[in-house]
């Protein structure tokens, strides 16, 4: 006998046409941003963008997210400069107009969102047994980053962007946080207001690259 | 002089607390599901989940996503026999009361869900011109999880279940759906309408593994 109690089943609610429209504006409103706002979040903000976070599919319920909010001005600075590097040898692999463009993208919002927050995998976590990872074990890191899109789009719910930073030697921003050997940097994320927001990604107005369309995406087999 | 025309600017939506509670809810029910009804999805359901997907955030606007729609009966069948090789030897890696549990679980939902879409990511893409994935390279496969996540929950604002079976052999995978070498399997999908919808994770009405606290995920650095 199965004495595990269970719940009574709950019908699943509704989802009617005027909240997939909105959530179709909050898709199309979810872009990655650049430039901030220095006004902190409002009381509250960033606890609810965790817990959306926590909302995130995960192999095995393995929960491997885990999130290190960087508050330590000393540590931030070194994080700029992780980034400076990084770009700099970046911009280094570019040539003639593509090089000229690139040093002319503003890539990351560092020194003016109120927020940084970066996202890592607990690759070792025992939660979960295993399940679901032998084969694909990056599956651990892929549910690290759906927690990083739950939070996103809470956060566009809220008004508040977010722009996803991967200009950055991982292992550097590690040491710098001083975080346990077993975590991954999945994302070094900045977060607050938006102070240019717009529907159209960055990279498009700037002229860096164009969207495809989607149908071109797709094969039947 | 700059001659790239800009779009007039526009005033962001926003999204009341209505909206935000509905958002929640979506996230609460946005569940791993493997049991499935086998009625078709809604016309037109499959091309807007995929409009949906292709809204992700990728790093530098690579989109790198690519969608297989298997559709094929032999090639669903040699998804199953993959599944059930990986899912035995799986098994076999438990013992005791965990494997008498592991093999009570129902894992997948191949046999009844009417949609099969495998996602990959196209690690060769030209598109984004290399942006951000210097020092990150992973963040090709990040993108391509990003659709699959807002895929997901587009679904379930349609009533439509989503199920992420990562118990297969990627490479194996991809000689069934003979996609191009260049094709990482992300994520293999089994999409339909819900036979026993849930807000609670299928793997903790099992027993198999609760949900952990994001309080205790959580650093301050």
């Amino acid at each position: 006998m199965n004495i595990r109690s269970q719940p009574p089943p709950l019908l699943p609610p509704f989802f009617d046409t005027a909240f997939r429209a909105a959530f179709d504006e909050l898709l199309i409103w979810r872009r990655d941003v650049r430039r901030f706002m220095r006004d902190p979040l409002a009381e509250g903000e960033i606890d609810a963008l965790l817990a959306a976070a926590h909302r995130a599919p995960s192999v095995g319920n393995s929960q491997p997210w885990r999130f290190a909010l960087v508050e330590s001005p000393a540590r931030r600075a070194a994080v700029r400069a992780d980034f400076a590097r990084c770009n700099a040898e970046a911009l280094a692999g570019y040539a003639g107009e593509r090089a000229k463009l690139y040093a002319s993208l503003k890539l990351a919002g560092l020194d003016d969102a109120p927020v940084h927050l970066a996202v890592f995998a607990d690759l070792e976590t025992a939660q979960g047994h295993g399940l679901g990872r032998r084969t694909m074990p990056e599956t651990m890191e892929y549910s690290a980053v759906g927690a990083v899109i739950l939070l996103w789009l809470a956060a566009r719910a809220a008004g508040i962007g977010v722009g996803w930073l991967s200009i950055l030697d991982p292992v550097a921003v590690g040491h710098v946080l001083e975080t346990p050997d077993n975590w991954r940097l999945i994302a070094y994320l900045c977060i607050g207001y938006p102070a240019d927001p717009c529907d159209v990604p960055d990279l498009e107005r700037a002229g860096w690259q164009e969207r495809a369309d989607w149908r071109d995406l797709l094969i039947k087999r």
